[in-house]
């Protein structure tokens, strides 16, 4: 058998990202009962931490004990009832992934599409709405992974809430480098995962709920589908309570909470100013090279940018290049972006300048191995720049 | 903030058990992405070590991204759709959950009891299957970690066969610690949890599909209702496609890889071994002391052992004495058993002659300070004894 020996390479693809070293110690602590004081002591701990991150003084704010998608599971599994209407805006791959979860709910999914690498036309979900007043939720990506692109959040959030409709929405990719304003907009439902901008290793989804939703929840007449994902139950085992439902996964919880107690210290205005930082440097040094970026500078999200690479590049084998010259990892474009598009993750620990300069440098020197036309230092030159600035 | 820093403990209760040292230290090495070759090579080293350990070549033999009841509802929700009935056999919480688990997918559960700390009778099986055979699936909880009871698996596997019905197994409190015999008896769905005879930290549900239920999941008319537990999907990021689905909890699968690479070592008919051994001996500690087991002796778990504790006792106040002074953490009773029973695991690493007398020490004199009447010294006498025979 060989040795188990992954390396430490650089994740600045859109996820996971990097992990503090903190966090990577904290795992390997010693394993506590699921229901020891202890454990209770650093799970209250990590609400309380959570509801900082989120912005938010919703009691129910915990870990799902499962990745990003299973927080996506949990909300729309929570939120609806079989019959139910729900509008889900689409504007890319985890749009799509939150139509098909409703779907499985039994529910009747009103989509709002917008094209890849745009946002949602606020108009074209009022016209949604006004088309189906009796929808119950609105679904949409904050921040869309595949595409790089930041949802209007808060106008949708409106019009939402002034029809009536709970607001639940995918923080997957922007909790922990941007202000996910849950109480500021009243957001009903919001979720994300731990290896993004939390910058924590893949396993726990936290979850937010507020009061009104956590009402419905109390009040459905069906059972929710899922056993698992129940919040009914789940909050039963967070709460004072501490009703056992199943095995919290102990070793990630001390993982994020360590993830969480970082993100305290930082001050999450402070973190979310280096995300948009290091990103305008990412942006400089990548326009300079010639690269053009898929989104509008309005809409685009701080820990993710997609871009086109040069033409007559070869994706996978440049990617592969950088992987292993370089130890960098960046993601391939999905869906229509494919072979096209490379997206560029600046996370939580990995939104620094020794990332942006490092990956600027190592895309300079593969590029001009594989025959594109860089100008030469122009990305490095313009990047400091905007530190400097 | 108060500092987190959870003390070593002894986990003899019903899980978490201890992680293995190895594994604790698998835990912290640094994240990879989720589609890098090099975690692509530890997912096939997986999921080889894991067929190994189910005792199956069936390709379809992962962790799922969630603790061991998400293995239950991946099991469940993979197993039938709609409609369906399933014979669902209760002897404990565990098989009340699947019971539940099982109706929320809209199934009729047909529910064939056994009382608490008893094994379900195979002709109570039997009567149910001929009176329904219409039935798609027999479901039993193979190690019912709230009784501390062994069920008959081969018999109720058999009856299942017999009569074209796919048989779903709970293998939670089994698996790693005694044979769960997946192609031997055929049995087309069984899962398990990480935090108990694997020593390994909470956080994956380990589940193998035999070939006719991923001949069913194939040609299902309803889609899966779950997104996340969809095998389906989940098969075509774990097969050689390696196609897109959830991102891998990383870190959690390096420890589960050295987990189970442990158990290759020791060898599992060895590893069964030893559970017998060492709970022979914790059971002769604790009737040496006078204490009565729940279970009679052909049906007792090796890994969890169920027993009265002494009248007089306050239940509370003597589990928090053992942790407190002992760092040593026992299970109380569920259900019909709370307030009278303790349940003791010795599971994986922690089944050793050091935890059997560790615990039969720390127990004498707890019940002592308590007021209970135990025979001094005999406990050990007759743990130790076991040891030299």
């Amino acid at each position: 058998m060989n040795a188990r020996n992954p390396k430490s390479k650089l994740l600045l693809g859109p996820g996971p990202s990097n992990a503090d070293p903190r966090v990577l110690r904290a795992l390997s602590e010693p394993t506590l009962g699921h229901l020891d004081p202890d454990f209770v002591a650093i799970m209250d701990e990590t609400t309380e931490l959570l509801r900082y991150v989120f912005g938010t003084s919703n009691e129910i704010t915990i870990p799902i004990s499962g990745t990003g998608s299973a927080g996506m599971e949990t909300a729309i599994v929570n939120s609806l009832e079989p019959g139910d209407k729900a509008i889900i805006c689409i504007a890319g791959v985890f749009g799509e992934r939150m139509a098909d979860v409703t779907q499985r709910v039994g529910a009747t999914v009103i989509r709002v599409h917008a094209p890849w690498g745009k946002p949602v036309s606020p108009d074209d979900v009022r016209k949604a709405v006004k088309e189906n007043p009796d929808a119950k939720v609105v679904g949409i990506v904050h921040a869309e992974t595949s595409t790089g692109v930041l949802q209007p959040l808060e106008e949708i959030a409106q019009i939402a809430h002034n029809n009536g409709m709970r607001m639940v929405v995918d923080a997957v990719t922007s909790l922990g480098g941007m202000e996910v304003p849950v109480d500021r907009l009243g957001l009903d439902f919001a979720f994300s995962g731990t290896q993004k901008c939390l910058s924590c290793p893949p396993g726990l989804a936290p979850i937010t709920v507020g009061e009104k939703a956590l009402e419905f929840i109390k009040n459905r007449k069906a059972k929710c589908q899922s056993w698992y994902f129940d919040l009914s139950m789940i909050s039963r085992y967070w709460g004072g309570e501490r009703f056992y439902h199943h095995t919290a996964p102990v070793n990630m919880m001390y993982a994020f909470n360590e993830a969480l107690r970082i993100i305290k210290e930082e001050g999450w205005e402070v973190r979310a100013a280096r995300h948009r930082l290091n990103q305008k440097a990412l942006i400089a040094g990548l326009e300079a090279m010639e690269m053009k970026l898929v989104v509008e500078p309005e809409y685009r999200l701080p820990s993710l940018t997609t871009v086109y690479f040069p033409e007559g590049v070869e994706d996978a084998k440049a990617r592969k290049k950088l992987l292993d010259e370089f130890g960098i990892e960046i993601g391939s474009g999905l869906g229509v972006f494919k072979g096209k598009v490379w997206r560029i993750g600046l996370m939580g620990t990995n939104s620094t300048k020794g990332s942006v300069l490092t990956l600027i440098a190592a895309l300079e020197d593969i590029l001009v191995s594989m025959g594109a036309k860089v100008p030469a230092g122009a990305g490095l030159q313009a990047a400091s720049a905007v530190y400097r600035a």
